[in-house]
């Protein structure tokens, strides 16, 4: 699998990229800059949680926030966007460190939330 | 983009997805129990925090935990791996709902990542 | 100083109770079960962080929540009161352990903020 | 109750504060400078997640860190200082504003836990 266009429902064109992708890239950043020995699973885990922390800052003083973020400047939601890029890829680091594939069990998880919660009609 | 067997490069293969199909089978299935009145960003964040701290529990007592998680037991990676999971799958729910494109997003980080932390030898 | 009671300013008697008091029954828990084994500064992190992911899931599917909670049940409000507690608890346990007097760095980080956000009129 | 010097068992005097002195010293910062309008449950919530995530960025790349911290240099004691009262100064606020009694609240809690996990010999 490969980075690509993918089309939405609606017709509209975006980005696409795997978990697997992005699991590779990350490997490989760490390898160029020596930094494997820093990855340990709870040292990977406290910097998501730092993540987190920065990801809350984005929302913490603006009260109720709507879908679409209708009223945010170009430059907020640049900005969100990179927070939740942070908390992501030391999520996927994480798995990969721990041997977990997130793909995998991301799936299995959305089936078993599918039969703990069944659509309404079944 | 579909689901499909990855491999990896040492030959061996498993699943992989990207993260746009993982967020429209969470758009569908929050469709499908008419849970989209519930998922407001500041709700999915918090939902997500609290997956967080599900995870944390995971690592809580352990003292450091080796990569590869060599001596756990499998049920406890099976559990692991569904703390990882709901992490991610409220994550992509929030980036949705914001409209904010995930994998264009965590993309564009790495780019900036790399540039803001040259590797050796560059 | 022991616990004991306090009168606010509109005359209400409540309970009160200090940081040195609660970390002397913290740490006389603790040994009392022989669980200073377990109480390592990132052992007690990972523990905080998961109580913060409780106290989440408490507001989480609320929308926005007003002053005083209007509309809450009374068990609703024994329980927030529990998971409040809980992150108070570990977060004085692990500022103990890592020797860091907590009452003290408090108040001169609210004398810091004072003069980093200067009252109105000064 | 008022903050004093407090001694610990082996006879060393440290500052001592009350939950109730610093709600009180938060409501009135709050007051003076017209802030309590942004003090409304998640959003202070949010603040607090914040904070925990700065504190986490202290521990994030050392892996386990010993009690007392015996390598870690002042100037960084005094930092972690900080993350833990900015933690702690929220969850008091927090508490206030949601209208529960934090002290009562843990000294309760205290005594579940005790009943939850016997002392050994009990």
């Amino acid at each position: 699998m490969r980075s690509e266009e993918w089309e939405k429902s609606d017709g509209e064109k975006v980005m696409d990229i795997s978990l697997n992708e992005l699991s590779q890239k990350l490997e490989e950043f760490a390898k160029a800059r020596d930094w494997e020995q820093y990855h340990s699973p709870r040292n990977l885990l406290l910097a998501m949680v730092g993540e987190v922390g920065e990801l809350s800052k984005v929302f913490q003083w603006r009260g109720e926030v709507d879908r679409g973020l209708p009223n945010w400047e170009e430059s907020e939601k640049e900005h969100l966007g990179e927070e939740l890029s942070d908390v992501l890829l030391y999520l996927i680091r994480l798995s990969d460190i721990c041997g977990i594939n997130l793909g995998d069990a991301a799936t299995k998880k959305i089936v078993k939330n599918a039969i703990k919660y069944p659509a309404k009609g079944f």
